[in-house]
Formats: structure tokens, C-alpha cells, sequence
């Protein structure tokens, strides 16, 4: 069996090493409860509270403001009950384009509780359109929630969160915005953003499954999603993931100190296989933006329908190289991408995610180069 | 430093290292988002496919009925806001005893929605009192959620589920049953016990933090309490904590395999301590049932409040003895027990949860009762 091509970071990555050796000591002898008050519960309140400060300097916030959940899914649902049952927003608006954590969390509302909800409208490109999300805010006579993704997990565009989140200001509106694919592979600086909530996943930047983050902007006061003990601060009952909030902190920890010269290196992988893609595949185009306002870590590819490439991802299988046709989170729905119907309905294409990380090289990309120049 | 006493069982359990070795392969190498469609994906897919097959025969409930959470508070909140949001319960019934997963979701669902509450009086022996619900039941002219643990994880007195779960049957109640403190601990014979929704937490038996159960009665149909992809069936959107997932099920085999054995050397432990304490300590008595009707791990002992007394937690703390003032969950509030206050409001009491797993010994009973001598 021929090494495995792992190219879809998206969907989740590797823990690095040192992030489980971080949480190794959690596993074994430190695993009381953090909330006892016996000094063997405080060893893991400390590793909490540690982990808490360590995440809100990397992102300048404060630590009142860092809050541990079970993943990005739980924090947008949190963030988005919240500004509905606690902070009076009655008119959501949102994107089709948005992971279905939040799509799926305000169709409820908007069927459950007859909460209005507005989407705005997808340029050609695959970015919100911006003007469109201002009509709706100035004709809005409702408490608005705002609720657009920093980056689209499929087709990688980054939005100008800072400018939506000026706009919300203006028009007084609550603003989410799901950072899932960002946190971890660009700098923040939370205490400039004029943001309510975001949320990250540790397992899209090498850190362990099951943790998530959720920031609570220190001006608003929300209620708990999941109700129980005090945990969080009362902000998330259930006992803590010990070793997962460590794991989060320290691949939080070296994603940043490694952001220059990574960052730089995986956009310099994608950028080659942009190049020898459109150089080696003929019929091929690019799903989404792909200039700088797009991920470094994301390339979606449209290749032209044909019966080899509909078996394209099931070929890319059979040769041990792992990409997506979407999110993962709705790959076993079989139904396409929203994100890609959004904006381009062409039935003749078929659409190819391809997500890198830094253990990715370009000798890999010249065998999946190969390799696609015998499936097409 | 002399070594260190644990007796807190009952808040959390160290991860037993045949679990940690079965959970590590999903750490490292298998790391693929279960619901990629290649075969890095499936490997994973396929392990928590697996887990919930050997769940499901372990309980003797349908593979389809076993649902992965992040804990048990999680469980217990989808459970109860599932069976007022999508089975149509306006009148919840529970007990002043529950842990605050399930009092304060109900309590949020008073106040939010308007749903009727009534609370089931407490027995002198810490009992709910089954009349008074069967009471309750005749009375109302709603539609019944029943929400009743099995066993308290104060005073561990153990309630008789399948009579509670005939009852509702019978006015044609929804049944929710905390059982955090029972799964794990006693055999389950799901396709028997007539309930709507059981939990469970790993790390409650010796498997991972972060991860629950919600078993869900084929019978019902609920919607998801955490909107987003189509994980658990659509049923728990998050991408899966799959080394959680895989680390709860080996937990459970082992448990399980184990019982016959542990328990009896457990309640043997229990029953040591309880004779130790009557025959060296004066003044004390116990609170809850200790007869069969009850944990064999946990005992809550009440010691005669002095000076002395109300230092206890403190100077065993120091003497490296880990016990519990009562849940773990609620130990940061310092306002005392809600559970112990419920049947027993006598102020001149200091009460002392010490709980037990096979890691415990005879000698360390006979160090933690020596102990207690000096600071009686």
C-alpha cells in the first residue's frame, strides 16, 4: 500500500505531538474533578484556568471572556440561542453559505419560535455580498442578530468580519460569527473586533476532538445553553474535558508561534497546486475566491462532468489520497454542497475540496497531479 | 508527602489504563473525521459504529437507541427539552434530590415556557415518595414528563426505576431517568425497564471526561438538541469525539465484566467504613438509605457540627484525603447541599460524601477513620 495522502485538514487534522504529550498527565495521574475543592481537583482547575488565560492572550481577549464547550458546532448553537432568548434579537440574518451548525440552529428558530430570518445574497465569487447585508440592517425595525462565518469551510473566502461587525455596531445588531476554520490559522485580536461571539474547534489546528471555544464579548450577559452545574463560570454546565481545554491551549499555542513561516508554507502548497492543476487538467476552475481573501489551507476545484469524474473522490480513495466533496458534516447526506449551489448551479461540474496543513509537501501534490491526470 | 486517599468516586474516576490504551490508536494515527467518505474517515466511523453496537448489547437496548453526547448534563438536557419541545410534556415531574442538570433545565423551562412544575416529596430516608407522584400523575390533566434519577449522587440512595417507568406507562407519561451514577455500576436490561431516556458519563467508571450517553426509546422521536451536521443520525450535530466515543465503550465492557467481582468488594469497603465510623467516631449518623436500597459506592456520613467539624474537608485536604461537602457539580457554589437540605434540615450537621471504586482499601479506611479521630 502506497503512503497516504491526507488532503483534507478542513475536515480535521492530526494532534500534533506535543499537544497530547500537553495532555497526557490529564489522562493518567491528574484526572480529578476540577470543580472538588481537595487539591487534586485544583491540579485540573489550574490546567483549566491556565489553559483559559493562555487562549485569551494568544487572542488578546479577556480570560471572563474565554469559555470551553465540546466543539464549534455546541458554541454557534450557544452563541445564536442566546442572542435570541437572552439579548432579544427577533430578525436573524445569515448566509446560505454558512455551516449548517448555524443554519440549521436558526431554521429551528425561525420555525419554532417565529424568529425572522433574512439571508444575503452570494456574489458570483462566493463572498456575502456586503451592500445587501446593509439593506437588510437599515430596513430592518427589528433587534437584528447578525450571524456570517469568518471563512467558508468549502470554498475557503474570508469575510471582512471587522467591517460586519462596524456595521452591526451602527445598526445596533448582535454579531456571531462562526471562526471555525480561522481560529488556529490566523492572528486575532479581540479586544479591536467588534464581535459578540465566535468559535473555534481544536481539532482544525492539530489539537484534540470534542473541545471547542466559545467567546463571549465581556458586555453581554447570556444565560447557560446546557443548564446544570457551575461550571464555566455557570456559563457551561457538565464536568470538564480536562485534557481537551489543555490539548485546545496548546495547539492554540504553537499554531500561533508557527503562524509566519506556516501560514506561509501551506499558501505556497496551494498555490502550486493551482498552478499545476490549471497547467496538467484541462476544463478545471476554482470554486470561490482565490485571492488573498480565502483560506490558505482550502483550494476547491471544479472539474468538468464526466462519468471518470463522478467517481473522482472514490478513485482519489482507492489511491490512499483523501480529499472532500464538501463539508464533512454533510458528506454522509449525499445531497451536494449548499455552499456550492449558492452561488454557481452548474450541473455539469463536479466540485473537489482539497485542505493542506503544514505535514503536507509538494511532492505529495505532484502525485495527486498524477494520479487526477489518469482519473479525468 | 504520605499517598494520597482518594474516596470522591462518585464526582470522577481515574481513566483505567487498558481504556487509555484502547482510546490511544484514535489519538494518534486515527485521527479522520468520521464522516468523511474515504477509507481514513471510515476507520473511525467504523470504530464508533462499534462502540455503540457493544453499548447497545452491553444495556440490551437497539444499536439505534445509543446516542453520543459530551456528557451526561448534555444528555439530560436533550432528553428534557426533547420530550417538552417535541413530545408535547406541559408538566414536568421531578424531585427537590436531582442533580442540577435536571433542575435547572426544568426551572429554565418553568420560567422560559411557562411548563408546569411539581416537585415529589422526599422521605425521611432521602426516598422519593412513589405515592405522592402516582398523586401527582392521577391529578394532572397534561401531558407528564417524569424526571427522576436513579440513584442520588449525594446520598446514593437508589430509586425503583421499572415501578416509576410502569406507573408512566400507565398515565402515559414521558420517563426520563438520570442514571450517571448507576451505568457503569449495575447491569442494565434496557428492552425490559419501561424508560424513554437514560444517561450516562464515562468518566463516572473509569473511562474518559467529555463524553455521555443519551439512550433514546425507539419508540420516541425527537429532534436534535444541538443543531448542525448529521452526526448520531442525525441527532448530535459536532464532529465526534471519537477517542471519547471508543474510550466510553471499552470503560463499559470492562465495568461490565468486572461487576459481579467489584461491586461485592466495593459494597464490602462501604460496609467497613460504616462500622469503623459507628464503632470510633461519636455523634455521627448517615444520611440516606445504606441498606441494599442504595450505591454500594457512596456513603454520606453527617458528623455532630463543632469547630472542629467544620474544618473536616479542609484537614482532610491536607492529610491527602479526597472526600466531598456533596456534588462535585455544586461544591463551587458553597451554599450547601440542596439534596441533603431536602430531607434533613438539621443545621447542627456537617455532611461528608466519601465514595468508593476498586482502587480503594481496607487500610485506607482505617488512615481516613484514624484521621478523623484527631479532627473529631
Amino acid at each position: 500500500m502506497s503512503k497516504r495522502i491526507y488532503l483534507d485538514n478542513a475536515a480535521t487534522t492530526p494532534i500534533d505531538p506535543e499537544v497530547l504529550a500537553a495532555m497526557m498527565p490529564y489522562l493518567t495521574e491528574h484526572f480529578g474533578n476540577p470543580s472538588s475543592i481537595y487539591s487534586y481537583g485544583r491540579e485540573t482547575r489550574m490546567a483549566i484556568e491556565n489553559a483559559r488565560k493562555l487562549v485569551a492572550k494568544i487572542l488578546n481577549a479577556h480570560p471572563a471572556e474565554i469559555f470551553f464547550t465540546s466543539g464549534g458546532t455546541e458554541s454557534s448553537n450557544t452563541a445564536i440561542n442566546a442572542a435570541v432568548y437572552d439579548l432579544g434579537c427577533t430578525h436573524i440574518i445569515t448566509s446560505p453559505i454558512e455551516h449548517h451548525a448555524t443554519l440549521h440552529t436558526v431554521e429551528k428558530l425561525h420555525h419554532q419560535h417565529k424568529i425572522k430570518l433574512s439571508y444575503v445574497n452570494i456574489l458570483e465569487n462566493g463572498h456575502v455580498d456586503l451592500q445587501h447585508l446593509e439593506q437588510i440592517l437599515t430596513s430592518s425595525t427589528e433587534k437584528c442578530l447578525v450571524t456570517l462565518m469568518h471563512a467558508n469551510n468549502e470554498i475557503g473566502n474570508i469575510t471582512n468580519i471587522a467591517w460586519i461587525g462596524n456595521i452591526c455596531k451602527k445598526y445596533n445588531a448582535i454579531f456571531h460569527s462562526d471562526t471555525v476554520q480561522t481560529v488556529g490559522h490566523f492572528p486575532f485580536n479581540l479586544r479591536e473586533l467588534p464581535v459578540h461571539f465566535i468559535t473555534g474547534a481544536a481539532h482544525k489546528f492539530h489539537g484534540p476532538k470534542g473541545v471547542g471555544l466559545l467567546y463571549i464579548n465581556e458586555n453581554i450577559k447570556i444565560n447557560p445553553f446546557i443548564q446544570g452545574g457551575a461550571q464555566e463560570r455557570n456559563m457551561r454546565a457538565g464536568t470538564e474535558n480536562v485534557y481537551g481545554i489543555v490539548g485546545f491551549a496548546k495547539a492554540l499555542e504553537i499554531a500561533t508561534e508557527n503562524y509566519p513561516t506556516q501560514s506561509k508554507y501551506i499558501r505556497g502548497l496551494k498555490q502550486y497546486m493551482m498552478q499545476q492543476l490549471q497547467q496538467h487538467i484541462k476544463g478545471i476552475s476554482f470554486n470561490g475566491d482565490t485571492s488573498d481573501e480565502s483560506l490558505y489551507t482550502v483550494l476547491n476545484v471544479s472539474f468538468p462532468k464526466t462519468e471518470k469524474s463522478e467517481m473522482l473522490l472514490f478513485n482519489l480513495d482507492i489511491h490512499h489520497i483523501c480529499a472532500s466533496g464538501g463539508s464533512a458534516c454533510t458528506s454522509g447526506t449525499d445531497q451536494g454542497s449548499h455552499v456550492i449551489r449558492a452561488f454557481n448551479n452548474n450541473p455539469n461540474k463536479v466540485a473537489v475540496r482539497f485542505s493542506f496543513s503544514r505535514h503536507n509537501s509538494k511532492e505529495e501534490i505532484d502525485e495527486v497531479i498524477q494520479q487526477l491526470q489518469q482519473f479525468i
